[in-house]
């Protein structure tokens, strides 16, 4: 049966109880998992629109380099791709506070869903406080405003609250987790909430074309990353904040690095180095040549601009096994290279220019 | 990135050679495929429904059982599933024909795209008839309606027109076939059409959540199945066409079997079996223990009741490998089995009765 194999359901089940929720549905992409949330609630309260943060990966579904240019255009981008009517929570450049979610629904026509980002990818993987998190639950509830858990990073996040997924869960109503990005699988999500809930999620996914004759392949690679992965995260956020304050505390490296947030809170962090990108990727090139990678992509200047920092380039810095495993010194080693590169740089342009 | 291996392209780059058309987008599923279609060329012609045939499987998500319920749900049935306005083209019991296609296109309003299914899956596999279809491509030029394929089983109809799937597609604006069914990968569609169709059906893919992190375990087994037994149709429709004769002429057999259309256009046919589900499970269960399976499931009574015949379930006999094997005097002598145990429900009936 189309998508509905035996060990399909049992690895849904398994996550039932991981996550203390009453019901799975797995899903090949995050994007369709979330969709079909948006779809089942949305239906349900019509004229009502839901309220995102203004970096959600459900509105932009590419990769962003440039936070100012989101909020201008997040209206259109959500009739665009999401095909409804979004209300913006909070800012681009920071995350999502109580005080954004007290404003946002308190407006006219009241928000039908809130979903929160943990940790929010865009914003250096940071997740709104925990206070906060409980105080926006008993105001959604009061309003019957439907809540949602963004987790494409929650395995990311949950180590930086010193929580289990599932306590964390359990203040949503309904959960979207992904399986290859920390987890490492060839692709796939799951979603988790009420069983009438995922029974309707169930049917868009059918209609989106999501729910492919088999996904036993996807299936079976996101239950043994599950299983092999998951109890590794507070661990990597361990090593995470041992190599960020290694590299803030140099006192060379950290002329020309920066870190957002500054301590990280989950295994994803925003590096932003100093420089141009070309004369960056030269250097990571002969870094790379010592054999150790840095980073995989610059992604342009971030949030840089709106915060007047100019000059920058910022990379997503993940721990995965593959980072975890670098011993630290050579670690440090390869920035001291990268640092002396830029400061020769700007010691050569200053020379050019008197 | 996201869907965009090199191996995948070079697979969509082998099919536009083979369909003949400019550019081709690969995707998890033929739901997924059709939707970007319907999207990309309904937004261009707002205001205007799609004309599809009353069977169409883009409208019911799941297989039917009983042709008479088609007619009455339609619309509601397009509104939910497709989330746009449907008009039927043609009746549900028989293939269309360009009279149908003359009648349906000219509605006000005027449809926006025409999808013609080759072969139509729910009729048994028939196809419309190449006259047919040359009238209806003309016209569709003439009163610029987006004509569109459904080319689930667009293998196994070309050989019943005696030309390749590139001929066949040449007389379509777009193109949709798949690669689980009669090709026997683990799922996976193609979408095939101008650049541009192409490019925007590939934007709607992504934000339906069809694109995966990565496809490319689906698009390898796509490929080797399309390399594999692309050109085995032809071979598989005459052995259908033996089969069948056997079976229909044989007097003894031809009590309890008719097909449907009596010769098989494509390399699926319909067979209806007189007779009650449970009696012919257990009859059925006989025969395979003699290691000749026979059929896979009984549908229900197809499109039966329309036609006035009482008392027949049918099931979908497609030609693949595995059936292709089958010896034809295995094949005759497990219908004889299932004709005898027929005959003899029959007579126990009558003697009950008197």
């Amino acid at each position: 049966m189309y998508g509905l194999g035996n060990s399909v359901q049992a690895f849904e089940h398994e996550l039932t109880l991981y996550f203390g929720k009453p019901s799975c549905s797995l899903c090949v992409t995050g994007t369709a998992s979330q969709q079909s949330m948006l779809r089942v609630v949305m239906s349900k309260k019509p004229g009502r629109p839901a309220a995102l943060h203004p970096t959600s990966h459900m509105v932009w579904l590419d990769c962003l380099t440039d936070g100012a240019i989101l909020e201008a255009g997040f209206s259109e981008k959500c009739a665009e791709n999401l095909g409804m009517d979004g209300v913006m929570c909070g800012e681009a450049h920071r995350v999502m506070t109580f005080l954004d979610v007290e404003a946002c629904l308190g407006q006219e026509p009241r928000p039908a869903l809130l979903a929160v980002e943990l940790g929010q990818r865009m914003n250096g993987g940071a997740s709104m406080c925990w206070d906060d998190l409980l105080k926006t639950r008993a105001l959604c509830s009061t309003l019957d405003v439907w809540l949602h858990m963004d987790g494409a990073r929650l395995w990311e996040a949950a180590p930086g609250y010193g929580r289990t997924c599932a306590e964390i869960a359990s203040q949503f109503d309904s959960v979207y987790v992904s399986f290859y990005k920390g987890l490492g699988a060839i692709s796939g999500a799951a979603l988790l909430g009420p069983s009438d809930f995922i029974a309707s999620s169930k049917t868009w996914l059918k209609r989106m074309g999501t729910v492919a004759f088999s996904c036993a392949p996807v299936a079976l690679s996101c239950r043994e990353c599950f299983r092999k992965h998951s109890s590794e995260f507070p661990d990597r956020l361990i090593r995470l904040r041992e190599f960020v304050e290694a590299l803030s505390t140099d006192p060379f490296i950290n002329n020309v690095v920066r870190f957002d947030p500054p301590v990280p809170q989950s295994c994803l962090v925003h590096c932003y180095v100093h420089g141009e990108p070309d004369a960056l990727e030269v250097a990571h090139a002969r870094v790379q040549h010592a054999h150790t990678k840095l980073w995989g992509r610059l992604r342009g200047c971030g949030h840089t601009l709106e915060q007047g920092h100019g000059g920058e380039q910022y990379f997503e810095w993940s721990m995965g096994p593959q980072n975890a495993s670098l011993p630290l010194e050579a670690l440090v080693d390869g920035w001291k290279l990268i640092a002396a590169s830029v400061a020769s740089s700007c010691a050569k342009e200053h020379a050019e220019r008197d």
